[in-house]
């Protein structure tokens, strides 16, 4: 269902520029969860749903002294349209953040600066996308990701992944079986650090083993990397894109380390992409915010960006530890994946349960949740929930499991009481999230 | 030629995903004169090439004031995701603005701010541009928007206009002609005010008369106004969009009222088509920069903000009048349109000339303009040349001016000594401009 077929407002009778639309446009549908969502927010319900950082965290006297340098040295330039690429400083400076993670080799030349890195997402997709072409995509992957190259008539698969990440073996499994069924694939997306939502981070060797099958196979890696600084033990192991500049477009962002509300992020890509990329860029925005490019610019001159960063991490391990031990206390009877860093924590239903079938009920409740059926564009995921611990306190994340324990638990009465055939199951629709469940 | 067939660095035989492309990434060229520009950014070269609103008229106190009540008031909102539509309190203020326009009848929900209007010239064009579509467009037009059309595959047709904008005679034999062709119209893209490139203004005779046409023929208008607020003698006519809600997607800007630096932009469209347009921001950037939306929410409340948009109009004119004066005083055998307001006047050559030709000329002589035919799809431009007025002051207009008269005349006595024969023309393309030049 899209949404232009929804109801009176949207629908196919009272919209009279129905016909008009391109044929892409219907599959850019609106989260089904989206209504939900909007009740979620009241502030009496504890969402776990959403995919906001903790800004809070960030001390604002930074943000006050980054505005201050930037207008007194560079005031009418960051008033002023920059290009398409972005400013040389902020590149310059991404290089620091990405050596952070084994990346070394890597070009302010070869880095564009985007509106968050959705919009790398977009532009990449843009680029590459026909429609029916394949993106291979984790399993389960990025809601804001599977909607995007969506937006652009893609089918998208997923391949396995268990805790060690992406299941080299089930990649070329796929990789052969499109082959072999005339698809054209295009790229490989994969968040290989602390996965969203699936709460993995793939190992050493699989990223040599995955890039080894993609070069070999001329599929492009597109990986995306927002929280791989976000580490809560050892830091992730180093990006795909340390190994080899070639075959991989890595996407970073200021979102997680900084603020979202910035709307900065990047990509690094190989040369003759980067210039096409520039080129989309302008297409779609004429060029990215020097405002905001110079604000994450001079917060990196002016603070000890690594320590606020430290900061951020002590913030979300402590709050996953919280949802470690409420899921201990109150869902002992469930499995769940905890990850080593990052937003989020996947968790597993048992078969009798739909996670988006009892998301009314969780609110009504006051709990908010992710149904795992966002995150797959086959409709799986009934049984599966992403539970997000960035944003509420660690005693919010103790009563909102403590909630949806009971919604579990009653949902258990009631089907042992009632059984299960009144249950009606919609076939699922991926659909694109409110932008704080991302 | 599309900037992958360029050279050895982005060549067809250097770049190893030369064939994973999208079809639409063919149509998504950089602009031929891309590298002069950027000899042209030289201190020393007069630049009449450029779109920059000089930002140097706004005082940095009132984006200092701006920022410091944001942080006060927002701080935290302002640095979190906010909702792909924008914040709520810079929507009820754009209606402010609008009404300054003639638009009184609009609703905060029916706006959708973006990364400038730029943004939502994408997003209307993704979700209504098929490949082969066609985009009605003036003659000449915005470069910008023909690039970005072209980038998702559609013709632009042009449609000729006068000093009083689109004539509507030419707009109906346009959907004739194109109807009986098989073609599918999709919208008439129209800057009624101030036209980039062509500075003449749309009457409001013409203004309904063109609304009439496009209704009957369900064919949607596009209207594009960043310029409406800067007349410089009696204000332009309401916008299209005054006179009707249902068949006009109506795109404002902040760029050139305050700042080009903070991108941020708006689209009016009707009901359905806004719901679309939220669901095509969030799958492109998932929501547009708070920060920027609450800087300029605070701007609008913390300074009066129409006198200074009245100072805008001051600088503005005064600099058109330099141009005008010092075009009569050097270059009085040629013919030009001066504008009622905005940033632009437009020259027309004599038929033995080439603006593109001469360009590198004229950059060796220290003075940038933009050949006509970037504003055209369909090659047409040779004898026209855009001069910006917006950002060099008086005295480098009027010595960009006199150097361009050096160029211009120095050409005419080459051309009578050689002729015209050994020049050769090349076929022209319309291709995005770097950004500085919209």
């Amino acid at each position: 269902m899209t949404s232009g077929e929804r109801g009176p407002q949207t629908g196919r009778t009272f919209d009279p520029w129905y016909s008009s639309y391109a044929e892409r446009t219907a599959g850019l549908a609106a989260s089904e969860v989206r209504a939900l969502f909007a009740v979620a927010s009241r502030p009496e319900v504890v969402s776990l749903a959403g995919g906001m950082p903790y800004v809070k965290a960030l001390p604002e006297e930074l943000i006050d002294s980054a505005f201050r340098a930037m207008m007194r040295e560079h005031g009418s330039e960051a008033l002023q349209y920059g290009g398409g690429q972005g400013i040389p400083e902020v590149r310059e400076q991404i290089l620091q953040i990405m050596a952070l993670e084994g990346i070394v080799d890597a070009s302010p030349d070869d880095i564009v600066t985007t509106t968050g890195s959705q919009h790398a997402l977009d532009l990449v997709a843009k680029l590459f996308l026909d429609p029916g072409d394949v993106v291979l995509a984790e399993s389960p992957s990025y809601v804001g990701a599977i909607g995007t190259f969506r937006s652009y008539q893609a089918q998208i698969v997923h391949v396995d992944l268990d805790d060690d990440g992406l299941i080299p073996e089930a990649l070329e499994q796929s990789i052969a079986r499109l082959r072999a069924e005339g698809k054209t694939l295009k790229f490989l997306y994969t968040i290989p650090n602390f996965n969203n939502p699936a709460a993995v981070t793939m190992s050493l060797e699989r990223r040599a083993r995955v890039l080894e099958i993609c070069k070999r196979e001329h599929i492009l890696i597109l990986e995306d990397n927002p929280y791989g600084l976000l580490y809560f033990g050892e830091p992730a192991p180093p990006a795909i894109r340390s190994l080899d500049a070639e075959h991989v477009i890595y996407l970073g962002s200021f979102s997680k380390i900084l603020s979202p509300g910035l709307r900065v992020g990047w990509a690094l890509a190989p040369h003759a992409i980067r210039e096409k990329l520039i080129l989309a860029v302008e297409s779609s925005i004429l060029s990215p915010s020097t405002f905001n490019q110079w604000v994450v610019t001079e917060y990196l001159r002016q603070s000890d960006w690594q320590q606020q960063i430290a900061g951020f991490r002590a913030v979300y391990k402590e709050r996953r530890d919280a949802m470690d031990q409420a899921l201990r206390e109150h869902l002992p009877q469930l499995s769940w994946t905890s990850p080593d860093g990052g937003f989020f924590t996947w968790l597993r239903l048992t078969p009798e349960l739909d996670s988006k079938e009892m998301l009314p009920r969780a609110v009504t409740e006051l709990v908010a949740y992710t149904p795992g059926t966002a995150f797959y564009a086959d409709g799986r995921g009934q049984q599966e929930i992403r539970l997000s611990f960035c944003y509420p306190t660690p005693d919010r994340i103790r009563l909102g499991v403590r909630r949806l324990a009971n919604v579990i638990n009653g949902e258990l009465e009631l089907l042992e009481t009632f059984g299960t055939a009144a249950r009606s199951r919609g076939e699922d629709r991926v659909t694109m999230p409110p932008p704080d469940i991302s």
